[in-house]
């Protein structure tokens, strides 16, 4: 697909600023961006709208809200306040979606942790209502299912998001976490015939990774997902724009640029 | 659980010979043992067969066959010459089972693997047939679905087991392996129920690991899932030994015998 299809995460581009992540978007034909709260993080808020509102940029998600479990209630309730926060952020910036990294905590079971995860959510729908921004939850990988995210799968993610049934309440689904999952494409039909599939992420996972977190590849290199699965999502009638979030201490440490073009053509073949 | 329950994988005290694994599990009063091909590369099949009869230790599984995904049918079929080889090797052991690790591929999708797997397993029936020896489909953690196993969920094992409906077709359970898994009580009892659960391995996945296959845990560590899963294993009714199978850089680094006290502690609360 062409750069104009494309959003970036500035968190891809983790060596650049807002500023930087903003222009060079915007220079390079990107269509749209979706914001780390870590790349905003002492920023003028106001500013960084009037930019990303100069920059012709479709403002797509603010990320990441989530982080709902823990053992203790205070906890939980701290993890509410955060997104909470979020969600005011997001509201500042124009960005009408949060992405969910809903949490894990060592000592609960997934059955507990999706307890406490459906009732974050559940505490967060007024605010989300009244700010009408829409809550993404992003399924993560099950590497990262111990203390990250107990929605371990699309299938576990359209059954958190069926029970609480909420026109706001929908998922982002990343190809880095799903590749594996079988029934793959019956779920991703599942998720838009339910008008819950909000976005879509690009991204490969790499079977010899050397950083569980940090080495991911993109579109096109290790298990190879992302064409495959942007099939399944067109099909499924996805018109939003194609989400790139890689993270990677390889691609961070080369020139940003070369690796904004490296993201435009890995994507030309999706 | 007591020593007496507990088979031990001769991978999991890895800097052990045969002869050492069988003597030192039997002087310690553990109850069997998985022994693993690698382990007996080399050895004098006939004489290791009188060691482990004469040593009282109950012969649990032969570990491991399976890697029958390949883009090429020759490498397919090399893949099947391979496990027609484990079973000779289970058979003049006397080891009634061959635990699978099942293979993936990548470049094919979840779909194309599971395929290839079920043709492969079927392709080994008749053999395990005549020599009576049960096959044991391990389903892997996602981590390893690009290139390990396409088998990825407990639900995916007993839906390919179910598929190919033989009564020498079953599952081994691996704590390490689907400690993540949603609905997995659901999965255990229904593997049961149709007399497939023919193996249950207790080891700790360690969200902070610092190798992907060689940091595994003790019962306790990690997401300490092995007590949780052992109780829904007994409730479904499994009355085999436990087997322990670690991989751990950090374990083997250690004089073994204490690692195995540890292991016998460890197993304790279980």
């Amino acid at each position: 697909m062409s750069p104009d299809r494309l959003a970036i995460h500035t968190f891809t581009n983790k060596p650049w600023s807002i500023g930087e992540c903003i222009e060079n978007y915007s220079r390079r034909g990107i269509g749209g961006i979706s914001v780390w709260r870590e790349t905003v993080a002492g920023e003028d808020l106001k500013s960084v709208r009037r930019h990303l509102d100069d920059s012709g940029l479709q403002k797509v998600s603010l990320v990441r809200g989530g982080f709902f479990t823990a053992i203790d209630q205070a906890a939980r309730a701290t993890a509410i306040e955060s997104n909470r926060a979020a969600l005011r952020e997001a509201e500042a910036l124009g960005l009408p979606m949060i992405v969910l990294v809903c949490g894990a905590t060592i000592g609960q079971t997934p059955e507990e942790n999706l307890d406490q995860i459906r009732d974050g959510i559940a505490a967060l729908l007024p605010q989300a209502e009244s700010a009408g921004i829409r809550l993404a939850i992003e399924p993560l990988h099950p590497v990262y299912a111990g203390d990250r995210s107990a929605v371990a799968s699309l299938r576990d993610a359209n059954d958190l998001a069926e029970s609480l049934n909420h026109p706001l309440v929908g998922v982002a689904l990343d190809v880095f976490h799903v590749w594996w999952e079988t029934g793959l494409e019956a779920q991703i039909q599942r998720c838009a015939a339910a008008d819950r599939l909000f976005a879509f992420h690009v991204c490969e996972f790499k079977p010899d990774f050397d950083h569980v977190l940090l080495d991911r590849g993109l579109p096109g290199e290790g298990v190879n997902a992302s064409a495959r699965i942007a099939k399944m999502v067109q099909a499924a009638g996805f018109s939003g724009l194609t989400e790139v979030e890689i993270f990677s201490r390889k691609y961070w440490s080369e020139n940003q640029h070369d690796f904004l073009e490296k993201i435009i053509k890995s994507c030309e073949p999706i």
